[in-house]
């Protein structure tokens, strides 16, 4: 099984360079300086207990691979790019082979069944972070990250297991789980709060607006039927796996939505996180003011490429009536 | 309530005039050459009893326009053209506007509910032709076309009355219906052999290759539960409002996704017709493989650049079995 890591950013460059230090081959499809910085210098993979460089195949679009039936294909991008990977992924000939959606949110699994047959999903937990070209970052330890894979909607196959073995073997212990989207729904709950992370800068003191998204969110589970399962801090498994842990020289930079708008780049997945919520919600029928308003906040602050820490906290509770 | 018609084509431009002629405000959002035309000679609305040219204000993007509180938001655009509409239309400043997705297939709604809060469904029964630059036909009379209003996912408004009446008025007529995406799903069942006409170059002895899509999409309904009602040409308030009827001058040139390929746009409405029924199948653990191999065969025939009728109906019915 050869693995393609379609978007070499936080999680994709650390499960990557995981597999390739077990001498798994692997392709990566990258852009801009990520790409320029693989191909000259090879990815730094940073961890509390790891400092290593590997080298693998880069390239820059799926069209520039020769795809095998043998391929396992991991979407790593952005929701917001997804569509456009799918699209090209099928214009380079993939069929069949598996697609496993490593992205937050759930919307991935849908929007790539409408292009294959084959698709799973994973739930990740893996504290990366990806700031400079050329170089991730993982918090996690012993293992790099943590995850949760099967088939979508539900089910699982050999492709999950063949995956969750391999990736286990590679330091990111994983667990194959027919009931995965269950714990992506969990996921969900914690990704609600990453926007309110990059707005005001910190996580700090922030329980009443977590409150108040999350119930927003449980709220509009239950009306739809949804059934999630905590994978949060207190989640028995992360603390025999997967202790977050410091990195020598690095600072942690906050959430994946942090790190875009650090980035800059002119968008942000709030619309698959606390969007998701809000379409839940106007189709079930269940008012969501407090997510709408942070997944608007989100769309703008991308647009303006405003930094992390740029709305204050009387803002938010002014607007949640909090 | 003024009028933004988003995607001036062959659905836009004849409601567009149609309201126009009626003498209410349009603005119209257009592209490239039937922009430029618009804007120096109007638009053209032939008929089977017109032959008239009107004139509005016509832009080339939401941001043009400064958006008011009345104004009434119609997606004329094709399925793979709206989540870009939609980021346009939230950064222009629309916010609480009645949006109404006059698209084919049943995904344009749920894509704008992730935006937007007043999302309405139309199903729009207009043999409408969009070829020339600045010039629209309808082959509907003594209507120019008939349609279906309400609020998605279910329910009606003051909205959709209100946009009933004026394009009853405006000879497109209109019911507003709590129900409407029955009537979508309904319509879809019509739509899956646009792509059969596209490639074949003819709807005409395909009764069997129709069979075996709508059979597909009826196991797949019914596994999904969902509930859709006929608007084919039995339908009776067909015959007493809209017969589709030749046009002087103007020769049929079939459906939407064969004026597509005719227009080389690169890309065709197929993944959100037959797609759909695609997807659901997957979802629901539904085979759907003539669905499926008519998906990709859009696909390839857009990308390609094949005008219709580059298909044999001996490749057709070998890959299908029949």
């Amino acid at each position: 099984m050869r693995v393609i890591i379609y978007g070499v950013g936080a999680v994709g460059g650390v499960i990557g360079a995981a597999l390739v230090l077990k001498g798994i081959e692997v392709v990566g499809i990258a852009r801009g300086g990520m790409l320029e910085a693989i191909r000259e210098k090879g990815l730094r993979l940073r961890g509390p207990e790891i400092d290593t460089t590997v080298r693998f195949q880069c390239v820059s679009a799926p069209a520039d691979i020769d795809f095998r039936p043998d391929d396992a294909i991991l979407l790593c991008m952005k929701t917001q790019d997804t569509e456009m990977a799918l699209e090209e992924l099928r214009e380079a000939g993939v069929r069949d082979q598996p697609i496993f959606c490593m992205q937050n949110g759930v919307e991935n699994e849908r929007l790539a069944c409408r292009y294959f047959p084959n698709v799973h999903a994973v739930t990740v937990m893996l504290p990366g972070q990806y700031l400079a070209a050329g170089e991730v970052v993982t918090h996690g330890a012993p293992c790099f990250g943590m995850l949760e894979i099967g088939r979508y909607p539900q089910g699982s196959d050999t492709h999950d297991e063949l995956l969750s073995e391999m990736l286990t073997d590679a330091r990111i212990r994983s667990f194959f789980d027919p009931t995965v989207m269950e714990s992506k729904y969990g996921k969900l709950l914690l990704n609600l709060t990453n926007i309110v992370g990059a707005a005001l800068g910190t996580l700090e003191g922030i329980d009443d607006i977590r409150a108040v998204l999350v119930s927003e969110a449980e709220a509009v589970y239950a009306a739809a039927g949804i059934t999630f399962r905590d994978v949060g801090q207190n989640e028995e498994r992360r603390r025999e796996f997967m202790i977050i842990s410091d990195v020598p020289g690095v600072e942690r930079k906050g959430s994946s939505t942090s790190q875009s708008l650090l980035r800059n780049t002119g968008r942000v997945e709030t619309d698959y996180l606390n969007g998701e919520i809000v379409l839940l919600g106007r189709l079930h029928g269940i008012p969501t003011p407090a997510n709408a308003w942070f997944t608007e906040l989100g769309a703008k602050l991308a647009r303006e490429g405003r930094t992390p820490g740029s709305v204050t906290r009387a803002e938010v509770t002014s607007a949640l009536g909090l």
